[in-house]
């Protein structure tokens, strides 16, 4: 398993944690849950994927995308009373959730080959959309579009952040690591 | 005209009513009327086959199915006044395109040579898209989200009897039927 | 250039405007802006692409009409204060979009050989989707919805008068000039 396809399952699954904790605020039933999750969780990438004209989208090549996502609805359906908040929890992983997704969205489409403004494009994409049919479809303001949290400031941020390191260095693993910490960093900042 | 194709035939046309049916609730013109059932006829088949890179969409491939729509629509606006409950004779009807969408999607899938994960998937994508974009679009409460309607549920335990059915049997028709039968009495035990 | 890429540019310009001001109108930042916008550009186009299966969804192919989109949200972001009524400016700035995208999206679907009604479909689908997916994601009323503008009307009949006026002379630009004047003609009757 390469880094990005690993990124990749942790993106999917934090993403499904906060569609099935926007499920748990609208008082879902499980199937709720899990389609809410499956939603959250492969949405931005399958919008990524079908843009670029991908051989296969990401989860039908490999259904395991999936089955993380609905493990991680089901443990929040089983633990999501437990928590103090569930909006502030659901904020601070979506937090998460983006910081990986960015990367995996921006080394997607350069492996495809494209340039750098697909390549800020798919970061924001795949980091976005996802949250964004969560938050439509539970008829809740999508955080993409609350200022305060400048939430596409941080996933534009930090795929420029990626572009600009694998330019001068070359190396895919710091382009990675430079964008996820630029992304988490400000994201966090305009939470906490 | 095989099975399948008589069936997809069916789901487009009543998911056409449906979508006319919420453009009466929304008070839109005859124009409205079309765009709606049309969005809703088509919605979930087109993103299964865009996810699935089919060949071509397939209401681009066959445009009848755009003109089955259009007739349930201009139908719906010339009658739907003298409906007793939109809303309830909505929710039957849409109960019913469910179950006959759900084992075309499958179908769809199968006969793509996928594995059982991504024919559940494609069941419950073809069944719940249309109507989830019906219900965002016209600003209603999403059907599919409303715990007590069992929506998913049905599409996804009506998938999975599609599947167990035609692994037991090898039975196409036979797999159909179960999987129509197990959605639609689902739907209908939720709903009555 | 063609004159089908130079009206996409302008389609993409013009919406991209009508995107800032409804972000405007929902008080975003200038990334909020930006991502709107852009959603709003080139939304009604991707799907357009996507379901045609063309070789490449144009903004990936051709990046500068993201340049085009993001120019426009800025230009809105700085000027959008000056305006008497934001909502007026959009409606005006949203028909004219319209006018303009009907024509390319007949285009681009009679270029890869598709029948009539695919070409009406498409004209349509390119008009109408980025402004509801503009709409949707900022919660208000989508326009093409709302009776009184006349709507997807305006898109289906001028897509109509396209079709019409190239079988009859067998002259693209001909076609394109009636489709757009027949767009523009009945939203402008409407909205005035």
């Amino acid at each position: 398993m390469t880094l990005v396809q690993f990124l990749d399952y942790v993106a999917v699954f934090v993403f499904a944690l906060t569609g099935a904790l926007t499920a748990s605020r609208a008082q879902l039933d499980i199937v709720g849950f899990l389609f809410v999750a499956c939603l959250t969780a492969v949405g931005g990438g399958t919008v990524r994927d079908v843009v670029l004209n991908r051989d296969a989208v990401f989860w039908i090549a490999d259904p395991g995308y999936i089955a993380v996502a609905c493990v991680g609805a089901v443990g929040v359906f089983f633990t999501a009373h437990l928590l103090e908040s569930r909006l502030k929890t659901l904020i601070w992983l979506d937090a998460l959730a983006m910081a990986v997704a960015v990367p995996v969205g921006v080394a997607v489409a350069r492996r495809m080959g494209f340039d750098w403004p697909v390549l800020l494009m798919m970061g924001v994409v795949t980091a976005t959309l996802g949250g964004l049919a969560r938050d439509v479809v539970c008829n809740e303001v999508p955080l993409v579009l609350k200022a305060r949290d400048l939430y596409a400031t941080a996933a534009l941020t930090g795929a420029g952040a990626n572009v600009a390191a694998f330019a001068l260095t070359g190396d895919a693993i710091l382009a990675t690591l430079a964008c996820g910490l630029t992304c988490f960093g400000l994201r966090a900042g305009s939470i906490a």
